[in-house]
């Protein structure tokens, strides 16, 4: 089976032009069917200062009112996504941008309200890969943002770690898909203030006990768990680490295994 | 041949949500090969207004500075645009929303600066119609929003109008292209003030002669220009007048005919 990589950057890239420009030179330059897929970073928080919105949090969590909604569309789905998209065309990548609402791509539902209204963030529910199996036959790459629909019109706020997970196993039974989390660390460090103390790699077994022992960093469970929720579900290969390790075949980053 | 018809609705429609659901549902339901292409309507300026960046007129026309061009991005690519395709998806219309950056679709260059800079402003070059020819055949409406790109990675402001116009005479090649200019009048008004005063049909004859005599209001202008520009590029039929002549067939409009 061919090979297609979904490759997830996150806030800290995009924030920064010149660390953003040269990952797009070298992800222009990946062979063969991939998929990027963004986060926001801080603009979205910037433009609503701007605008004077007020970022509301209930329990620790954001919570996505409609004026919230309105701004990470915006700056998502329109200013990130189409200089992204604009980018990888100057650098030969025949891109095509797209939140879940394009092409049905990623349907989701809103989340219940039980303690936390989280306002318009929706779960996902499923990817629709023939279209996008279509485009990517045609050397097209999607760029999307994580901004999804429910199907009734609705836009939703979607967890951009989630929507990578979520586009790798959908397409494990079409490929042989690979998933890269890219962040500013080099992978899962042992200590967290030693960039040398990468694990190299880390299985469910070793996760829990490390969970377990407080070794993982509260703001990486999420991630992990996407890490784990994707290699059970059949994506081949799952990495987490910084831009190197698509690019450098010396890097270290962590290579997440189920067993 | 079979027929593609390129629809351009404008800002007015765009401002007012339940003309705006209805047209929709009404868009959803035309069969065949469509693109709509979308006006910004007064949202982009009233986002500049929260975000308190200056409208610059230079010569009485609006001036695209990198800012502008931010907002417009945000506001047409992102929240309209994605409005616009979670909706029509909710109506049962696989829609895409695309700039011209997306899948290289239209690539404009930056507007030459001779007595006034225009900024950030493109005048299309080039539609690329494979893929977009590719996602029509598989029953996939594109929606355009007016941001085209350079291909140097410069995403860049376009008139709305002109980007329906290129895209109808582009795909006049494989298609009997059609070309639909929906705005809040019924069409050519030989009184501004009578709306039953609709002008049938106009020809380029009738128009210079309408011209010379100042009939035409100065806002039709660039507007019926671009729609003789359409005719006489071989699209087969070109309309202008209130959404009423998409669906009603006792509604009046305005047909331009190259003789």
């Amino acid at each position: 089976m061919e090979i297609l990589k979904v490759i997830k950057i996150g806030g800290n890239l995009i924030n920064n032009s010149t660390s953003l420009e040269t990952f797009i030179k070298h992800f222009a330059r990946i062979e063969g069917p991939k998929i990027l897929v963004h986060g926001g970073g801080s603009l979205a928080t910037k433009m609503a200062e701007k605008m004077k919105i007020d970022v509301k949090i209930v329990g620790g969590r954001r919570v996505t009112d409609e004026q919230t909604l309105d701004v990470i569309t915006m700056v998502y789905a329109g200013k990130i996504n189409k200089k992204l998209v604009a980018t990888l065309q100057s650098n030969g990548c025949n891109a095509i941008g797209f939140c879940g609402a394009d092409g049905n791509a990623i349907v989701s539902e809103k989340r219940p309200v039980k303690q936390i209204d989280y306002g318009f963030v929706g779960d996902v529910v499923k990817v629709n890969t023939a279209l996008l199996g279509l485009l990517i036959k045609h050397h097209v790459t999607p760029v999307f943002s994580a901004v999804t629909h429910d199907g009734n019109g609705e836009l939703l706020n979607t967890n951009a770690d989630t929507v990578a997970a979520e586009l790798a196993i959908a397409f494990a039974k079409n490929f042989q898909t690979e998933l890269y989390y890219c962040f500013e660390k080099k992978g899962v460090l042992l200590d967290v203030t030693d960039e040398h103390s990468v694990v190299e790699n880390i299985n469910q077994k070793k996760y829990d006990a490390f969970v377990e022992n407080n070794v993982i960093a509260d703001g990486m469970l999420p991630k992990l768990n996407n890490c784990f929720y994707a290699v059970h579900q059949k994506v081949q290969k799952v990495c987490i680490g910084n831009t190197d390790m698509l690019y450098n075949e010396h890097a270290k980053f962590t290579k997440i295994q189920a067993t």
